[in-house]
């Protein structure tokens, strides 16, 4: 019988055994996140904590033996930035999914890293408050991962992203010590945002082991829904540029262009057109008149912009049934059984249009199919390269179209990722987008917080 | 003649003869900032750069002598963050104040860090755009030292504070070298939140050179105005409570307690009563109906706590009256010849009766009369230790106070400064707040990004 590696052995002396997988059968599944491709290592035993004392004292067990950590939330990350090294110790947070505390008096929630986005959002609810970041893993990804990668969606729009919210963090940093940081108070400036720079830091720089959010009032659902389909590219950003210029602020303001439209046609039969070249999807929800104003004032502008079939609906059945469209646009492509390199850019809303048009020639040059949905307000792009499964040559085909994206993104005055993260797919995009005056910066910060380099290693910074 | 000191040599050598003062006649004018009793010393020199390159010019300069640098932007800061260190490089960006673009297409502008607040908010204004931080030194303060201090104001309680608005930073490293960090997009999570971390760093990691912030579409004016005044604290307190617990959201909520009130009676005679405890004011800014019935709520929550007097009112003239008193408090006090030892601290808003009293016994124990206005929305509070200029005994009660009053928001759950920054007056309450954890991440950023502790040295870690 072969000896444990020291690791294990460190671990199991330190934490309860149950915490402490080492059997591949169940390591395996904790070997990536969803990112299509992205390279990934065997981890030498999975940990999962249920308190910060347990957090603490597998980091400060790997610290000691100079063995890699990688912190994990569901899974459901797009970049790998969840991803196994070899041999390290996979630190799933999911079983710390405790709701602490909700305090609808300074409107906040205390919640461990495992607690899962629609749970929150539905405890919230239980107090007449509302947590807005919703991205569109919010059935299943966690608090933990949403600061981890500072997770958007699809009110990100109005409401703003996950950063906006997070008022404190409980974290474990490399060497094993538990800091508080941050405050609960509506406002704050004793000392460096340094709940900013965790949130969107992908594990690099410390573990977080508690999170404290800022929470609004619930708000009415939005009852106001505007449509339009759109013949041209062109056409679909004129109208985008148009509503930004109108001064005019959309709850959701999304994009679903005709490969997305045809897929979820072919599959649920809804009756969309299959000759637009995109659906724009935007709601209101200011109260009263005011809603009603503001989505004829969208509408005006979707039809300035040459939509047909643009209409402002309060059939709640209807709005349903054109979000169900938005909604199934991945899983509809999923479905097929086709391979979905998903990407993830962000450009000035000015910008929507002309990279769309890039994207369109890239995916013909590369004879690869690319559909594409937006964050249209935002100017957050999500081309999905669809790739037959095992077709390894249609694989390296949609693998050169996702870089060739990254880069027009950045000749734009865009960025490499708006909200999926860096992790191991956007890693040589940054480098580019930022320069290297800037990456010196961050690797000043990440080598004085982690000076061996134990934290989720190769991420981010490569 | 004595030989010049070698850093105005270099700084003389390196850059236009208009751009270096020493003449200790304007000097001087340029030692502090506007806090009372901060200790400061002198510079050995004074630059004015005109642009980016200079300021990195002078900067390069200072870290080859390794003579500290000391940035400043208009010097209205209430902490000493800009107060001149012995022989330092007095780095005043004053000059720098040219608005570089406006973007209605993307909301955003471009500024260098000189251009003063309410400069910014007319261009926008031009443009159909709002830029929300309204520090009380909105007339003078700059962009510049708004974002090194994260800067607060009316706005914030509804539509946040500097922080929330800055997407981009042109800065200069302690080492001279010109950097630009952030995004021109909507969203963006490529890299780590390095503009964050900057925002509020108080001139101790970099020189800002150049801002870009997001706007927003201009507002219709707010015109509906709720006023409430109040027999006693407790009362106050369970009418900012009660607001926030029905989901309210005033665009602005303030406090002025009876001794601010007394002070503007007294000099304007505006008919304010002279027996309330404080006066409560709201206002709303939703739109038509929904600001009508927003402001009827607040009004109902006022009653309900025991307001009296209290009244929603749209009449402009009347409500910028009430406003005149919130503007004039500070004024009003200060025409007294007194001296003004201004507190920054904030409160779980559930704890702001509790702490008005608690500043209303520490007065009471020092003989020190502290008047009040409070951002109450945000639970930030303003006490302010009227003291008669040149008593010597009255000052060290005032100091004395103070540090009590620092001491009291960190038992009660508070932070230390909410949007005046640590500067040298919060120091000790910053790291009794944070703890040695925290400062220990804080002292490695500094260290990692300014080892030889050039920028801003004393300031903030201390």
């Amino acid at each position: 019988m072969p000896a444990l590696p020291p690791i294990v052995a460190a671990l199991r002396s330190a934490l309860p055994a149950d915490r402490v997988l080492t059997d591949p059968a169940l390591t395996a599944g904790y070997a990536h996140d969803e990112a299509e491709w992205a390279p990934h290592g065997t981890p030498s035993v999975v940990v999962r904590p249920r308190d910060t004392a347990e957090v603490a004292a597998a980091v400060k067990a790997a610290a000691e033996l100079r063995v890699p950590v990688v912190p994990r939330g569901a899974g459901t990350g797009l970049s790998g930035g969840a991803n196994a090294v070899d041999g390290c110790v996979l630190l799933s947070l999911e079983a710390m999914r405790a709701i602490v505390r909700i305090d609808p008096a300074e409107r906040l929630a205390v919640v461990q890293p495992g607690v899962v986005n629609d749970e929150l959002r539905a405890a919230a609810a239980g107090h007449g408050l509302w947590y807005p970041p919703d991205p569109a893993s919010a059935p299943w990804s966690t608090i933990g991962g949403n600061v981890a990668t500072n997770a958007g969606g699809l009110c990100c729009v109005k409401y703003g992203v996950t950063r906006d919210y997070v008022l404190a963090l409980e974290v474990v940093t490399a060497d094993g010590e538990v800091v508080r940081l941050g405050r609960r108070t509506a406002k704050g400036v004793a000392g460096y945002d340094l709940v900013g720079l965790l949130v969107g830091s992908e594990g690099t720089l410390a573990v977080i082991t508690e999170v404290t959010v800022r929470l609004r009032p619930l708000r009415t659902a939005p009852t106001r829904t505007v449509v339009g389909f759109f013949d041209t590219l062109a056409r679909v950003g004129e109208a985008v540029a148009n509503v930004t210029a109108a001064g005019l602020q959309p709850a959701i303001f999304e994009l679903i262009d005709r490969h997305c439209l045809r897929a979820v046609e072919e599959w649920k039969h809804m009756s969309l057109p299959d000759d637009a070249a995109a659906l724009l999807l935007a709601q209101s929800d200011l109260p009263g008149p005011a809603g009603e104003a503001e989505a004829a004032a969208i509408l005006a502008e979707f039809t300035k912009a040459g939509a047909r079939d643009a209409v402002a609906s309060t059939d709640e059945v209807e709005a349903e049934a054109l979000f169900d469209a938005r909604r199934l646009a991945y899983p509809a492509l999923e479905q097929r059984g086709d391979a979905i390199l998903t990407e993830d850019v962000c450009l000035p809303r000015g910008k929507l249009a002309t990279m769309l048009a890039r994207v369109e020639e890239i995916g013909a040059r590369h004879r690869v199919l690319i559909a594409n949905v937006a964050h249209a307000g935002d100017g957050n792009l999500h081309p999905l390269m669809i790739t037959p499964t095992g077709d390894e040559d249609a694989r390296r085909r949609s693998q050169a179209a996702f870089e060739e994206i990254v880069d027009a993104a950045i000749d734009l005055g865009g960025t490499v990722t708006g909200e999926h993260g860096v992790g191991l797919l956007k890693r040589r995009g940054m480098r580019r987008e930022l320069g290297p005056g800037a990456i010196r910066l961050h690797r000043a910060v990440k080598a004085a917080w982690d000076p061996a380099d134990i934290l989720n290693p190769g991420k981010v910074l490569g």
